[in-house]
């Protein structure tokens, strides 16, 4: 058997479905950003830091989790996090249970934001991503979904499952 | 009918494909970036851009041509491709045939660089993209994924049946 040591080249569905995922993965976040910024004055980013304390039992999270959940690191989060408190969207404090940990908390002021932010940026995500889906292709995208998840986020806390609470 | 303004909220199975979807959107870039720059000192997007001149004629673009078939807009490809430059892989020249327009080329040594390069990129998508996936589940995805790219790149021009040359 020749080829050993030859990389198995993608074949032409391979790399079809290959470059497409990429193109969705570079582009569909600036077309989240721009109508999330225009609208409602705070990044994609931001929205998700909102939205899963949104839905967190007494709207916190240990920074470490939140981290996971929005799939950043915690520098990135940090940061983020810091701007939020700012604008009195958020509040860290000690973790009540365990010291050396951090927890965010969402305040009124922040669900309110949320609230007002999800209407826009629903319409956003049904007009750019599932509207031209069937039920058939949503459910078929979400299973490849997962099994590449199952390699990039090894840890499995990703928030697969979360549902919508409404707002 | 009341709710006529009320949004349609997403139902579980659109909520996990939406989250499942922003989670590979936002960490596969970071896998695909930390193993080329750890092996080949290059970024995903350097990589991109490499890739698609080689596979141009005479291995050259309009850099418009180039922007839309990496998803970059033309001041961040601008920034790149200097930086290529620099590096002696790619040539920017006014085109013959439009003195308004710059061509893009790569060099001798930008393609050395990612035949290099290319086997190890290879190995990293196939491992953490396509490996997981069964020959019908990239089928699926690649329809979902021609779907949603219809919407959030409406010019078509994203390289969605680029072929592999085999490097």
């Amino acid at each position: 058997m020749s080829g050993k040591d030859e990389p198995r080249w993608l074949d032409e569905a391979e790399m079809t479905a290959w470059l497409r995922l990429i193109a969705v993965a570079e582009r569909l976040p600036g077309v989240l950003d721009s109508q999330l910024r225009r609208d409602s004055g705070m990044t994609h980013f931001e929205y998700q830091v909102l939205a899963m304390l949104s839905d967190a039992p007494e709207r916190t999270l240990r920074m470490t989790l939140l981290g996971l959940q929005t799939n950043a690191t915690l520098p990135r989060l940090s940061h983020v996090v810091r701007r939020l408190e700012a604008q009195g969207y958020v509040e860290r404090s000690v973790a009540p249970e365990d010291k050396r940990a951090i927890n965010a908390r969402l305040t009124d002021a922040g669900f309110e934001a949320i609230v007002e932010a999800s209407p826009g940026h629903l319409a956003t995500v049904r007009e750019n991503v599932l509207d031209p889906l069937s039920p058939k292709q949503v459910a078929a995208l979400s299973d490849a979904l997962a099994a590449i998840l199952s390699r990039v986020d090894p840890t499995g806390a990703a928030p697969q499952d979360r549902r919508d609470s409404g707002g």
